[in-house]
């Protein structure tokens, strides 16, 4: 086998097979086939595209190129959630514990944020002693005891995604949905979950930027996990404006707590219903995706989700106290309100300029190392639709320095807002779900 | 500017301007932007083109990463013939001192082979003491003196598109037009004539397999040499069939001293007088092609043609009494008949195979720096069109050794004809025409 010939067999629109695939992503891994050969492969699958067969090939050769883990020690289904990331998205702190709480095993590896903030991991350490490496004993133990842990992404999961992804990223070669497709799903499945739930974000703020584009992702991520034996869905929301409130690492704890205590904004509240009703329902643990949603409601409402929570944090090192008095997560030590100029009701706000200003006011970061300050950030207090006078605050900035650089901040996140002179029709939150059956929208 | 911004861009339809594409090539060059990036480049224009504008842009680039040859010192119009290469292709051999005999200066540059046979270079070699290594100054001076010289390519010519050239060979990049037509014109561009003639090849022994390919090549080439105020015209003619009756280098020159004589196959005579033709007329010393192939008619008709010849071989040290003589060239010790299994009419005969069976016997290389034997190759006696009975004799094969792989090749050399019971339809050897001002077809 030569791999000038796959690259010419899949430039010409070929299929190529399983062997093939492994072949090139083996070869990768191990330096013997260079990066001008993968570059110029993927840039044919940028025009070609790859089959459902190909795509599920390519991932379980990415997929078992590193460590495999094993929760086989752990007893039930083990349903995962894996995000494609948006602005103020804070979904894993709030539908871990309240699945769990519903009986479904959570045994999640998570990553750290490049960007707007950080990833989950960045966030619950911004809780005091949360320890987020465990021994993957401890982290098994742990799942068995209360149901739920996340850790940071530990050992070597799927490496060859890694060396790809970074290869694509500067040869023009990231947006191809089954080369997308394949690099969420060969981590998924190497992390060993039985079942996984994808939260596929759409719009302006989402890399995907059209339902129809986010269709054919969630789609060609069902057809792997299908294809692969993990039952698969994924919901498909709008993310034309932030989710929630909060953008930041500690205001995102805490409206993640709200929202556990059944005080959060509707739109991260009915999200995380969802995301976690079809986590229950692969985990077998209901028959219908509606009677999840009342049961995962029920959670909230009778306190067990943050109950839940509280052993979680307890468990992991962490200061359960802040679920009852959130004041004593960090915060910032001044305020900035970003006032409207004009009249008027908010017709859109672009969420990747917020998450760029939370990101300049340091929640984020730009390298790999650089470090993150839990408190700041930006609250909103305005969402499309609102009405405004001029004067009244759109938006909070909780900043480490008052002066220039937040005035700055402050500039661009008033210029993240629009206005119209009548209410702008109400958007759905929820758009599609995806599942092996097929394509069902909500609206 | 960032390399992937340029890839991106060619990779959505974009045009790249000049400046984007020196960018990119003097990069490459220099090492500063690494293989994997030209590479996914390189595919993007495989599936999205390129404009005419942006191919003369990046034939310039890559010409001027090197050496540019200064032909000023020689008085005229200077100019250049390339054929895109083809099976038993000895045209230089014959057209360079055909039209140095009508007045047009020649100061070519040639390559060695890698293939069938050897490269002109290599075939003027077979003739004893021919150097093809002069000084740059003694060339000049001799295409001043006797109007005529061919050397091998000397110094740094067009390196970027060396560079190029070997990555798209690894990464299934060869077969695009316009980079096909850059890398040909890139070198001619470099190597300093004032008119460029093409001789381009068409047909089951040839790289491009169709007219149609083939018009659009030429056609790119034509556009690149206009663009850059080089006049360039392209003759597009057919290899279905091996050129004349020789392949391997002594037994092509000896061919290429009978069609100066007059005595050459039809085919390769009328191909030489076009290309001629062209050369006279671009250089200014015929107002019409016909009238251009009159003149050289009448060149080999009165003997300069082939005076001609004998200087040229004499200035360069080689022995010159070969034109007179030419059983002073190597020959092979021994000859294979391959004879007719079958009696009808010849159908066809499958150029590459022939030309591999000339490399088989030793007339070309496989790898660079393999060494060739003047004396091997084939003869045909039969072409297509031509009646048959069964035992008749097709080709001769000259061998360095008779026994078993001599045999393989004389089969291989066998199976290359096709037989059909009625004379097939006539071809045409000449198909277009293509200049600056569009392409004109003969048939």
């Amino acid at each position: 086998m030569r791999s000038v010939d796959l690259i010419q067999k899949k430039r010409d629109g070929g299929e190529l097979t399983a062997s093939e695939l492994t072949y090139l992503i083996d070869g990768y891994s191990r330096g013997d086939i260079p990066d001008y050969q993968l570059s110029a492969w993927a840039m044919a699958v940028f025009f070609r595209g790859m089959t459902p067969r190909e795509t599920a090939a390519l991932t379980l050769a990415m997929a078992n190129s590193g460590d495999q883990v094993d929760l086989g020690p752990i007893s039930g289904i083990k349903v995962d959630k894996h995000s494609t990331g948006g602005v103020g998205d804070k979904t894993t702190l709030i539908v871990a514990p309240l699945v769990a709480a519903a009986g479904v095993p959570v045994a999640k590896m998570s990553g750290r944020g490049l960007g707007h903030t950080g990833g989950t991991i960045d966030k619950l350490e911004s809780i005091e002693g949360f320890r987020t490496e465990l021994s993957r004993e401890r982290f098994m133990n742990q799942v068995n005891e209360i149901g739920l842990s996340v850790i940071g992404q530990s050992g070597n999961l799927a490496p060859a995604d890694k060396k790809l992804y970074a290869l694509r990223d500067v040869t023009a070669t990231v947006e191809s949905i089954p080369l997308i497709a394949s690099s969420v799903m060969s981590k998924k499945i190497a992390s060993g979950a039985d079942a996984i739930v994808l939260d596929v974000k759409t719009g302006s703020g989402a890399f995907m930027k059209t339902l129809a584009q986010s269709e054919q992702l969630a789609k060609a991520m069902v057809d792997i996990g299908t294809e692969v034996g993990r039952k698969t869905a994924a919901v498909i929301s709008d993310m034309d404006q932030p989710l929630g409130f909060a953008i930041g690492n500690a205001l995102e704890v805490r409206e993640s707590i709200e929202t556990l205590k059944g005080n959060g904004p509707n739109d991260l509240t009915e999200l995380c219903l969802t995301l976690g009703a079809h986590m229950v329902q692969l985990g077998g643990l209901a028959s219908s995706v509606e009677e999840a949603k009342e049961m995962l409601r029920g959670k909230i409402e009778n306190g067990e989700a943050l109950a839940k929570f509280k052993a979680f944090v307890a468990a992991q090192g962490g200061d359960a106290s802040i679920a009852d008095d959130p004041s004593r997560l960090p915060q910032a030590p001044h305020t900035v309100e970003v006032k409207a100029e004009q009249s008027g009701y908010v017709s859109a706000i672009e969420a990747e300029q917020l998450g760029l200003a939370a990101m300049l006011l340091g929640a984020g970061r730009e390298t790999k190392d650089a470090p993150i300050d839990y408190a700041v950030g930006v609250t909103l207090r305005m969402k499309v639709g609102d009405p405004v006078e001029a004067g009244a605050t759109l938006a909070v900035l909780h900043v480490r320095e008052q002066g220039e650089a937040a005035r700055e901040v402050a500039e661009r996140v008033r210029a993240a807002y629009s206005f119209s002179a009548s209410k702008p029709e109400e958007r759905a939150l929820l758009l599609s779900v995806v599942t092996a059956n097929g394509i069902e929208r909500y609206v």
